[in-house]
């Protein structure tokens, strides 16, 4: 797995560019006779596509997904289904507006992947970011729908918890708020906030952080494996791989370099008693394997890079110079990270039961 | 890829217990004809060694490195040098303390790999936690002594910089005190601080947690690439595979969630002036890629599981009972945890310059 | 690395089936800056094209190559480049005819993969061969126009050098011939009595067997690695993944079992009084590793199961029937193998190349 | 992946060179609880160990394996079992006979990878042969007993069936001959022929080539995966990359190109009327998935390089020189690998056994 490519079993290799003719991935080793239609992974895309508050980019995109491979109409029942080959899903680009470059075809934006891509290929696609592009993170929610179908009786969601210096109150946590404002916010209350806050943010042309934590309920114990193949590891890796993601942390995370081993211990006791373990500081991981708990991750977003105020920068040639990114930005791209967040946490989780399957039966 | 190997042109794959004959690891795809003695090792090990201060396990260790194959005198000038094929590195198991381990052997110790080890495989290694000891991350520094020499120019160190609610004066900042004091702590006063800290926990039967810096220095623009091979991705891999280690960040990590898309920007300016970034919030890795800036990652590392205060935990029976860990234990299994995640992110680094140069040239 | 993708470094994924949208692949680790276009790839699907002579199945399809992603005009020069991103390439399925599938629907021909699809998947694509349909190797010409654009100075061809029991005469091998004949045989007069005698084949709607020669010549010394980098170990991969083939040779290949220490010998003179190797019975390889003599391989095709005259089957009840394949095929199949093949090579010298690159330098 | 490892679930990596201190190997991704001791390897590793009749290498070397990790008495019942963790296995060099190679240490011989390692690498070893030592096949050896274990009810056998023009007589087969005669061959007259036929060849100082086929029995049906996982493929890469190996063929294979598709068809009945198919021209391989058939392979090896008679060659400055080997050489290197080729087809089979339990279940 060099590049493009996550997953050993349950295998994604996602492709293009913001402004090419169209981004994809192809799933590689799903199971066969799982029932799958595009509408099954268009209601995952719907909720990542932006340009539906006016707190994510205006970039109006369809992203209608089509399966070009891997299912057909099982011969006796009807139903389409997996076959076990490859499974290649495709997602148009529509709003490629002939919009003009000129302003940063030529310079670097701070923060921005803009000098690391020419650095290294001496060549970068300034058209909206090229691979960049938070638009390639489509694919990955197009192929997480197809992983959340792989386990039976497994949830995965995430919710934003903290935009700023402002985190949501835990009290209040209710996942079935996520669906009613546009921060994917459990917390009604604080949803409220952010809406004020943030519209302040978009006003200004500035931008903001946000911190997202993600649950994955219904994982059987044993899933993971020591050193390399931990499950934390690889949680970590495709949390981190999301753009902008500059810290990932498991059960309580940072928290726990605070905590004596007395406290830290999740203690456990007989399970017909109740839950088997009286706590969740581990968030679901012991060892680099599923406890059979919640697994909890939470990531954290950087401000977007594109901003109106201008900033130092360089050109090509090296030369001082100042930038501004003018356009359809994302005043917090964090919020479009939580659907993204639960794809790529249920593609490590169908490829860990894959492999544990493999391994022990 | 799976389960044991880290890494794709600088491969490294581990293997052992503590209790078993011996650890090492297997290095495949260094580079040939670079100078390598055991010696070059030894010194690394040497740093990683427990029983060197009463604050990490008094269990005595030679950790005696020795090379098996993939190094030879070159003919002409005589020196040892890698010749291009696998470099299997040994480290006898000596210490093997004929120990009674009757009182866990059946139990599961919170915040320990006992329960998922059963739980996936059936069985565990109750002697000394087997696979999931920190002993297996000897191999990891051996493996890291080799990776130090494939990139040129490059200086990878950690130190410890959290230990409980404590941090570290960053101002007070001297890479010269990391080896005056048995914690890798870079500031003098708090290192003294610290060893009150510690014994009081260490007294107790305590353990405590910590937070670790990674700093690598000289490593060239380019190193990475897009998506699931991002050098950040790999980065939080590799440490989120030490063990007990909860939390990884990169650059501002965390805290970038509180800042605007201006206090984040890291401006540029053309390198005659002086450095070409004027701020290094990104870590030195933009859009998965490196900038050329010294790359910072910060982890947390949560207090060792094995202590004296008695647990709720439940047999192999599922009953309940109490659990104590008796033996020769670190109060701050973080530290340690210095040696080895400079040998994780030497490894990631070899690995991508490597790679950067097969696809780039 | 498992399943639908080949390489390490340059690493193709291919997807789709005969009768779903569309098939494809996704080339991945490609060096940046290449010039690439459309046209580049279709020269190479037009020859594997079936449908162009009465010995190809008559299946017509466009075989149209679009680049959905990976490239885009150079910002100085405007020439198409690659980006160092994954080239996904596509080929839409036009000719689906609706056929009348029910003969073949719950039976299993004789010598295809009907059987083993089933056994394996519970479920298989009984239009046309689904994934097992040579339409698929149409992807791997595809990737394989790329790879034969990042090693400088390569020649990658093959030729039909037996049809049945009928071997070429190796004394009027012309490379030039293989272009004016529908067989891609190098030898004119053999080319001439393939013509009949594949006619009366065609006719009786049986089909034959073939044998291919793959020549790589510029290929440098020091490509491949011990062991299970072989470049002759992944050579014997690629081609025998290809549908239909049986066996694959290097050099002298089965007819070194007959020779002796002194016969098999490629004596090697200063390379200033001509070649430097006095002769090529090992075909370019030894120990694993590119001599810099022509790399020489040869695989062995079967006949086409698909044919007219009824053979015993069972049906996916498990009771005994038979079975006839009306419809478009193939009587000598081995015919459109020989693009792949140098496809299939072409794809391993680049991904090597990069390999050795890496490692080397 | 790259270099040294093969398998994907059930992954050897293999080290050490013939004048090391040792060769070995890692396996990873074995299932736990598979009873499992030093002498269940040992077994396979005698049968392939040289100078055990005049008819190979007089290099006298004990062999004897140590496990180094991955298993342990089991907690319950006492036996020693795998525990899911890398087992790693050790062969200590014990023959190194401090040997005068100033003859060959700065020249090439014909036919062998010295040339090759130093084109690649820049310095080779040249003590034995280095990595490309037959010796290194006793690593493989030891990891395909462990493999063996994996699968139920499978067993792989191979015999030598050709050496140079001489093919055994099909008719005289018998299974347990092979144990009989130094050269693993199953036709006992023809075993006493070869007795005299060699003692020639060996007397005169030269080598000769051999064809060695294996059968593996009980392999069920629906191992493999199209494309580039097919059971074939990895059975030609695993062959191929035997020392000295130089072509690879499935059931009929290049006798295929010969047959027409009515000749080539396995037809098949209800299999309560006896076997399911009613021939084996495909070798137990259809689409690269087994069909339930006993899987059929067969490899060519050609003569060893080392041989008594003066070859023209070059030295490392690049001048006219010859070249004779003296030495403990095998005059029919295929003899040795016969074990050697069960070993990788129990490899193959394990990791594709794991493989399909993991996507299929």
């Amino acid at each position: 797995m060099s590049f493009n490519t996550f997953g050993h079993m349950f295998r994604v290799t996602t492709f293009g560019e913001s402004h090419g003719v169209a981004i994809g991935c192809v799933v590689d080793g799903c199971p066969p006779l799982i029932p799958l239609t595009e509408a099954d992974i268009q209601g995952d895309l719907d909720r990542r596509r932006p340009g539906q508050s006016r707190f994510t980019t205006q970039r109006q995109e369809a992203d209608q997904v089509k399966i070009l491979s891997g299912v057909m109409a099982h011969p006796q029942s009807g139903a389409q289904v997996t076959t076990g080959t490859p499974i290649a899903l495709m997602i148009e680009n529509t709003d490629q507006r002939s919009k003009d470059y000129s302003d940063i075809k030529d310079k670097y934006r701070p923060g921005h992947a803009d000098f690391t891509y020419e650095a290294k290929y001496g060549i970068r696609d300034y058209r909206g970011g090229g691979r960049s592009s938070a638009r390639e993170t489509a694919s990955r929610v197009a192929a997480g729908a197809v992983a959340r179908k792989v386990i039976p009786g497994v949830t995965v969601r995430a919710a934003l918890v903290q935009m700023g210096p402002h985190k949501i109150d835990r009290g209040n946590w209710d996942w079935a708020e996520i669906g009613n404002n546009p921060f994917f916010c459990p917390d009604k209350d604080k949803a409220a906030f952010f809406a004020d806050y943030l519209d302040d943010i978009r006003k200004e042309g500035s931008s903001i952080g946000a911190v997202i934590e993600v649950v994955a309920e219904g994982v059987p114990a044993g899933l993971g494996a020591p050193i390399y193949g931990k499950l934390d590891s690889d949680i970590a890796a495709a949390l981190m791989s999301i753009n902008a993601v500059k810290g990932v942390e498991i059960g309580d995370g940072f928290a726990t370099a605070e905590l004596t081993g007395e406290q830290n211990a999740d203690e456990m006791r007989a399970s017909n008693q109740g839950p088997l373990f009286l706590s969740n500081h581990a968030g679901g991981i012991l060892g680099g394997i599923s406890t059979g708990q919640p697994i909890v991750a939470r990531f954290a977003v950087k401000p977007t890079s594109s901003i109106l105020t201008p900033r130092k920068t360089i050109d090509r040639s090296g030369t001082d110079t100042e930038i501004l990114t003018k356009g359809r930005h994302d005043p917090c791209v964090g919020i479009r990270a939580v659907p993204v967040a639960e794809a790529m946490i249920a593609c490590v989780l169908a490829d860990h039961w894959l492999r544990h399957r493999g391994q022990v039966g």
